[in-house]
């Protein structure tokens, strides 16, 4: 009993620390914990930095990666508008409990502020050909796509039918507000995912990349009431310190984050190590992982 | 320009406002929202004052209905608990991002309040009968169990040739946590689901209910550091005013939550509304949806 109570509060979250018995013939399974130490630095790739957003508040530092690949046009207006400090001094105005916090310029009309040397109009960048794109399938079912994986390291999915391509509304995801035309955003309000993945937004909507660090620092944001999640009192808005491109901070005020990559043998093994759980805590493993289940491990490194 | 501006920080939600024109022979298609208005009373339960548990904290009260029909011996220690104030100035002592969020008793070995009355052992109750479960099924495919639904408005999935059913590790689901042993668990350490489905955990650990209303209040908990979202300064732990059963408490000091039941032509026109939505801002319904982002919903009534 003594141990047992002990061991209560650290019940859920053990799987990567026992390794089951190998069966003769077979290598041991290892948890993704141990996988990952046993990664060589090939097996991790640094965002570029142009590539790469800091949304700094008070709370600190939140690190997307953006996916021109997939969202060409928004990705060049969100790096204008980073360029041109649009974010500075505005707000996180909105979470929506179990869906997103969102960004941007809470200005009601007539108060909203320039957005400079931006586009005010994009074409929507909901799908795109899938000619071009490195896509490695995941081979479990899944409901809303034909086929599910990665793609430059995002989670993304595919219809070889319709030769298409796009990003799936996983946790984490950053897409592009727009109103009811298809083609209405321009990158200004931005939003995070949060909560179960929404993947009915998939190309109903564009996404331009995904927090790769720091995503803990957003999904807290207390829940705005009503049924959109806005704050209804401004003075709840979240201050933006700033959002700047990575290659426009200092090389000394940069935060170097590693992404492990997707489509090798190493994340094939991790993703096998979430499908099925193989520590003592885990009795039956599940034999699945729906696509947005699967970890997208990411570590911090010192230096330049 | 300017109306589309206007329209941008109010994007992502708009998916109630608008019904699509219906085709000549076809009733139009109702959103979630008209759906709801157009209810009658019969369509809403109210869960069984002794089956439901209110947890305090300064934050307001969340409101979790018990599952007994699946872990009917976990329900009893439950109630037990409640009854005799077991976790009342004990404390939610973590959040893990994308995960859970637990409370229970964070005190270290020796220090660990007494379960009184309560059992200081239980069966595991991963899985039961499938006889005698009333299952309706969610007709969409799922990769993580033969059969998904509900039962008894619990998100719920089958497996029709082992004959078992079993609760699933849906947004807001409440479980007991456990250690190394399959019984392990007694139900002090609670947590519920605050991130992404972990469906991997279903038969693996005993759910013994859901949250039916205040999941915000628990979801924005500040993420706790390290792989289990724990706490490392007990400072930081929110304390719990008191947990107690609804039958226990006066009945002016009660919260008359109504759910909407499952299994019923209007939950499956709900359904039916969600897996393609028809309101003009989407553009391409998903023609899908997984078991864990189908909405119960939820209200409040006034009086008695």
């Amino acid at each position: 009993m003594t141990l047992r109570r002990l061991q209560l509060p650290a019940v859920l979250a053990l799987a990567c620390v026992f390794a089951a018995p190998a069966l003769a013939d077979e290598p041991p399974a290892l948890s993704m914990g141990e996988l990952l130490e046993s990664s060589s630095p090939e097996d991790w790739r640094e965002p570029k930095p142009e590539d790469t957003l800091y949304l700094e508040f008070d709370a600190g530092r939140v690190i997307i990666e953006l996916a021109p690949e997939f969202a060409p046009a928004h990705a060049e207006n969100l790096r204008t508008l980073a360029r041109e400090h649009f974010w500075d001094g505005l707000a996180i105005y909105r979470s929506h409990d179990n869906f997103v916090v969102q960004w941007g310029d809470p200005g009601a009309e007539g108060a909203r502020r320039s957005i400079g040397s931006a586009h005010d109009a994009l074409p929507a960048e909901f799908e795109r050909d899938a000619q071009g794109v490195a896509f490695t399938r995941l081979p479990d079912d899944d409901g809303w796509a034909p086929e599910v994986g990665f793609a430059s390291g995002f989670p993304a999915a595919r219809d070889p039918e319709a030769g298409e391509a796009w990003l799936a509304h996983c946790y984490g995801m950053v897409g592009a507000g727009r109103g009811m035309e298809a083609d209405s955003s321009i990158g200004t309000e931005l939003y995070a995912v949060t909560g179960q993945s929404p993947r009915q937004l998939d190309r109903n909507i564009t996404l331009v990349g995904r927090v790769v660090h720091g995503i803990e620092l957003l999904s807290p944001m207390p829940r705005g009431p009503g049924p959109l999640g806005m704050y209804a009192d401004p003075a709840r808005n979240t201050p933006i310190r700033s959002v700047r491109l990575a290659s426009e901070v200092p090389k000394d005020e940069r935060t170097r984050v590693q992404l492990l990559r997707t489509g090798t043998p190493l994340f094939d093994a991790v993703v096998e190590s979430r499908r099925n759980r193989h520590d003592d805590w885990y009795l039956r493993p599940a034999g699945h992982i729906d696509l947005c289940n699967v970890p997208l491990p990411a570590r911090i490194v010192d230096g330049e």
